[in-house]
């Protein structure tokens, strides 16, 4: 009977699959957004580590910094939209870094605990904070090392995921997932594919919560719904 | 002493300037809901007609459907958000339209009518329902006719409005606003800028108005605060 209601429940819950590349400050504020909401709504929150490299390989180039007003905007309203969202960002005055080696670290750490998925949370948000509020570096392996032991995983672990990261399963895996948010029209990062009674729906962007909620039939109460510290 | 309370009302609105060309049905979404808006928020709303053209020719080719995935998606957002926006939109199979003569009508609109905008707000609504519910016209003479007349104009408006829409001052005007909008670093249309204690914010697109309420100190109560039938 248990066993019943928990298969119930469980199939009742939306699936929200959560694209990102901790290269994007506008996945990270998302990401906290979707960190806030995944216990107070009904779903069922997938991480999907991607690579926006990738995106520019396959689409061209559309980089946002490409046209000098777009960049000026940009770096205004993020200010804006972190301090609403409560995410302190503090973006580094030349940004063109290469998150590879990062985002197979951290699909490494993603294919590790399939299940359970606080420490993914954990050396995600580490990653942005040293890029996006310390101007840290993130592409050398010390840098991920100390992003990992910041994070609570011992040097051992942090080893072993820097190795996997380094495998072809794992540059394999990076490029799938890519590859299917591709498939479902992504065009940049973060992507959030929905999936809503038999049907798929996609929404680009931090800017689409109170849409998102809508369509799966929650309700928004803006980006800090509960009181938290970053 | 009602003079005094009158312009003390009248400065203490926030001015919030509406930048927009009816060839983008996002700046329709905004507009509906900046209209729903002006009578509850303390604004003082100022419509500003731009030619989304001339962004291209200063910025270069930034056009959201250069980029398959983007146009693809951009369909689908735009049914989702029109549905929740209240706002029924029917894309047309291929949309390329010169805007140029219709923006010029539209700007000599506004300058007949500096003080009073509803006639503003009549002609745009109907040019937009023309192209984005009804996959008619708006490119020629004779559909801006039609557009105008829809819109309350008698037919000697109508060709007095034409005229002076192909005149120098008309062409500067709409030129030097939409030069005005590039200046503040818009990169695409609907740009929303708003005069807040002295300070000057922007917003791209038609999802910011939570935040644009959060900035300007007023509630945001979602895209239909009041019935409205369109």
């Amino acid at each position: 009977m248990l066993i019943m209601v928990i298969l119930q429940m469980s199939s009742s819950r939306k699936v929200v699959e959560f694209f990102y590349d901790v290269v994007s400050p506008y996945s990270w504020l998302a990401f906290e957004v979707l960190c806030r909401y995944k216990n107070v709504w009904n779903i069922d929150l997938k991480y999907k580590p991607a690579f926006l490299g990738g995106f520019f390989f396959f689409l061209g180039n559309i980089e946002p910094g490409s046209v000098d007003n777009k960049q000026r905007y940009l770096l205004a309203d993020l200010k804006l939209i972190s301090e609403y969202y409560g995410v302190p960002l503090n973006p580094p005055p030349v940004f063109n870094k290469e998150t590879l080696l990062e985002m197979r670290f951290v699909t490494a750490i993603a294919e590790k605990n399939q299940e359970e998925n606080v420490l993914l949370e954990k050396v995600s948000r580490e990653l942005w904070k040293r890029a996006w509020q310390n101007n840290l570096d993130n592409t050398q392996p010390p840098s991920l090392i100390e992003a990992g032991l910041q994070a609570g995983l011992s040097a051992n672990e942090v080893e072993e995921l820097l190795t996997n990261a380094k495998s072809q399963p794992i540059k394999d895996k990076l490029k799938s997932v890519t590859q299917e948010a591709l498939e479902k029209n992504a065009f940049g990062l973060p992507f959030i594919v929905c999936h809503v009674n038999g049907k798929v729906e996609v929404f680009f962007g931090c800017d689409r919560f109170e849409l998102i909620a809508h369509r799966i039939g929650e309700k928004w109460a803006g980006p800090c719904p509960i009181k938290t510290t970053m």
